[in-house]
């Protein structure tokens, strides 16, 4: 694409009034080389923006608009799909089709292996051909074909906090592939913006609880990447909590060592592994990532530490579920597929606070 | 002891202005057997207890005095000993030659093997002759044992969730002993009563870490209670983390099954285990523990699920760390050393709210 | 009503699965003297109560049903009808026809002006004779007429916070009637169990906000109950507010005094006029209330400061929204109809924690 | 000051590691013109900022130093002092005698009268002819003379969120100034970052409370502006509360209407009175500010109603405590004073989630 340096690149987000849409346009409202041109949501168009989500009165005036096709590919260079799984299928498909460059936020074009996507999500897919062409959107892993793609999948929240946690123990082979297990929390904000009893502030505060406990979705994803990571086919288990705040998200995960190690080493082999990383952040020796270090960012923070005692390394990484692990890596994404820098539009701290 | 039915038990709680120890004041004081006689506490001696925990205002006029032994001898047929670890090796020591019944909150007469606990908390016993003496406060495990005992070392709040969790499997050898890996989370009350800026609201609050990987002090009281339910040595894998809530406690815990079994089968050979214990409440198949249901009373909740693909059990526990993993537990203790009903004083339910 | 002293009192609540619903099964559970024998609830009939409040699992079996007037008479003595407006209006009456002694938790008899109800609920009042009947339930004001009452209406937990609160100052005429500022903070639950959007979780927490300023409907009703403490009627601001957290209301109320006076001197009035009033707790001066002193209990914590520079007094006034503002109140009111202890059921103090 | 327009201004930060500091940090290193170039602090000399505030690791290498005047003067331009009141008024003197412009966040120099301040603070003022030449800093009132001042005395959040709601009744004279009540609530970073008891976790959650009724130092600092912008001495009662929520400030303010008016009409006065104002949002009618709408930006968001039966208009405004409420409005300040963009730095949106 041979565009200019000065364009600005119209953006399309579809699916604005989700948690990882409305986030989408936070970071793409003030990206220096993004333009919000399309506000897509089914369910208030015709209402404004900032009327749904407040904090951006007077950042935005843009209105939500049926998400027509035909309209998006007029008005936007690149799109970014929040729908729900399934849905998003077509949407991806169509504005492929037209020449847009997409992000898509759902699962619908994350796997290899579409047997498995079908069977975990209960529906077919209609676009293998797409498939193919999409790219698994981990920049740190995939950054020069996602520079290429037309489609990239963003990956998942848990997904991205597990694979960049572990893929240099993967990659080093330093950790015995039936061992593996990832045991890991999230804030409310990864449910969604739902209007459910269970994610009701009385029913959610004060309370703390593993939830699909070995038959979570997100393993098969897990499951894929770490098999790729580490050449041979990986099984794992996983188990998600819920926990009473908004944002965030931390892995714990736990895997036998090949060979002993301290976590000295195996930070020095994190360090090599992620060299030049802006967006991956390698703890020191004893301090482990909090939730709130990476809480309105981009950022991972890694850390690890060695139980002498049983022979395994504990794992330990934290991100923004809708930051890192939705909308800043598909900012981040984009960055890339339109070859500007990749930390364009992301180089605000989160608020510790 | 030949008491009459109608005699009231008078109860000193020293360390009484700490959350373990006004949480035993509660219970205590709502007790149709107990009667508070004693308010312990160095820090706040000469003010009313309800002045610092304002909730007891109009329940207890009780003031708070300089936990002198001679004085709670005089006042008291049992002590509750809510004092840190080391101070409170003393103070349980010298109530019980004084013929008081002690249930001591503290790490200091937990372990069987003195080296580990000298090792562990760094502090020499001086006591091994009430160690001996002293019983582990779990009354499903150790009900006879408690009812003779002069002292009972209530057990840790991580200690509780996991051994009442795994202890079924253990006992009948369902698990890999190798295989054990404990993950759990805790509230913020477990931290005690701290002016300290990590506990602060604006740290905790929108905040998850995990904490002390591979070197929390409750592994080892987990380690040699497990070793005794298997009847072999045991090591294992234990990570705590802090969750922004007061009160709640859930382990999940992983295993390599010894043979395959479905989480029904698991589940009923819980079920049996735990058969007539009140407040041990086995879930059924697919549903989970969650925090809010324990928090506030003395029950444990106990779920788990089967991961096919791994071979692996995930047990999952809940409990209020101050309730069975303290103050509840000791209270039903402290019933059992008086030979009265087991629940009195531990009817009244949490609130879910 | 010629009751035998050790008889149990065989209560219904209908409408049970709300949240005051669920609190008054927590209460009535607990209590001495009171049976749950009959569980109403439209949308989980069939159900165990303890599968929806899981707290309550081990506490109680008991089923949901269809809430049937003829089998809701023959299972019960007394009912607590915790239905929403309106609905609550004909189940009331019916009960009270059939000679069960009703409280009522909704706003339907609590007006004694009719019209006034009428326009502020915008519903037609279908029982003019019952409501003349009902008496408005707060027992330090109106007791004796409760302990006769067929039907008690429980008040709204604003109004309740607000009369305990302003009750002295209004019979003392101690302040200017046209002055009076009610601005009032509750939490979350106050809401009702609900899946709407805007009680989220990620929607409610870290956010604080004011609600139907000048317009909410408890406004007539401590209209009314001002006026008639004052002897004359009485008009008055009232800005309610949504706080993230799931129990507790603060009244922080305004008005100007008559003729000057220290918080020493209109405390004194409060601790005269409340004086042996076991839920009434009058702090001293310099001390103010606290949500969390009240919270899970029936007590009501007043406070005061005054603002020489205006000539103000600030009325401080805490309880539990769905304790003393609800259904910890309706137990005390059902106490005074038996004849029974007013404090039976609702000695247990509050979780500071 | 002939600044070049490609100059970057050095900021140096003193008192930087609490709350207040690290928000004007993170606000600097995210601003187009500033540079963060002098981190001062006592407490955490000699480590890296970023050690101590995680969310910057990456962000920034800076290292904290001594708060010495020398060296703050050879590096940088401009000094925003974030220490505690009394401490900081010879830091801003100091530094704005070397010629540094000053935003002081303190109380030091924000009254016109030195004798109230002395008499509220318990301070004498060292630096009278300073305290001349400050200048208030809401830049939407005194502008003008914010960009010629040599120091900025920063405003109180509770000063900010009720002068700023105030402002246009007050100078159109269409409130009694007799009346004005003022009730507000704070998140729980306005009391700092402190290791106090009352601030931890467990006692701040799940509470809700008033304090320091008709005695807040605030009282004074809001009087004396209120009284500028009526043309006379008003007095008023003020009400702060304690929220239990990290960030965010809401003001709900009473007032007599000296003649009728409908909500709309007042809508307009302000939406008039406010026109051009980036950082100030009129809401339509009915429509009120929450909290989340401005956390995390610089941002007020107002909005009113009226109480047609007691003649009173309710005003609702609300702010980022630590946002426009104290280092929003320094940075705004500060760019005031070095004639740049107003808005340079502050026009991220806040995080609603």
């Amino acid at each position: 694409m041979a565009r200019q340096v000065l364009d600005v690149i119209k953006v399309a987000i579809v699916g604005i009034t989700g948690y990882a849409g409305v986030e989408a346009a936070r970071l793409v409202l003030n990206h220096p080389e993004f333009k919000l041109t399309f506000a897509g949501s089914q369910t208030f168009k015709g209402q404004k923006l900032c009327d749904v989500y407040t904090h951006l009165r007077g950042i935005t005036d843009i209105v939500c608009e049926e998400p027509d096709v035909e309209k998006i590919a007029q008005a936007a260079d690149a799109a970014i799909v929040a729908l729900p799984h399934g849905a998003s299928m077509k949407m991806t498909c169509d504005l492929a089709e037209k020449g847009l460059k997409v992000v898509d936020l759902s699962a619908d074009y994350r796997y290899d292996n579409i047997d498995i996507y079908e069977k975990v999500y209960g529906i077919k897919h209609e676009y293998p051909e797409w498939n193919k062409k999409a790219v698994y959107g981990i920049p740190e892993l995939y950054r020069e074909k996602i520079k290429e793609a037309p489609v990239v999948a963003n990956p998942g929240c848990y997904p991205t906090c597990s694979i960049l946690g572990f893929a240099p123990l993967l990659c080093e082979k330093r950790i015995d592939p039936k061992s593996i297990i990832i045991d890991a929390a999230s804030g409310v904000s990864g449910a969604g913006r739902k209007s459910e009893l269970s994610y009701s502030f009385c029913e959610c505060t004060e309370n703390f609880l593993a939830y699909k406990p070995a038959s979570h979705r997100h393993t098969s994803e897990i499951a894929e990447q770490f098999s790729k990571l580490y050449g041979e086919p990986i099984k794992l288990t996983f188990t998600p909590h819920l926990v009473p705040m908004k944002r965030g998200m931390l892995v714990t995960g736990y895997a036998s060592l090949t060979k002993e190690a301290s976590a000295e080493e195996l930070l020095e082999l994190y360090k090599e592994y992620y060299k030049g990383e802006y967006f991956v952040r390698i703890l020191n020796k004893g301090v482990y990532p909090e939730t709130k270090s990476v809480a309105g960012s981009n950022f991972i923070d890694i850390g690890n530490a060695t139980d002498k005692e049983t022979g395994r390394v504990i794992v330990l990484s934290a991100i923004d579920n809708i930051g890192k692990g939705a909308s800043g890596q598909g900012i981040q994404n984009l960055n890339l597929m339109f070859g500007i820098d990749e930390k364009a539009g992301l180089s605000v701290s989160g608020l510790y606070l």
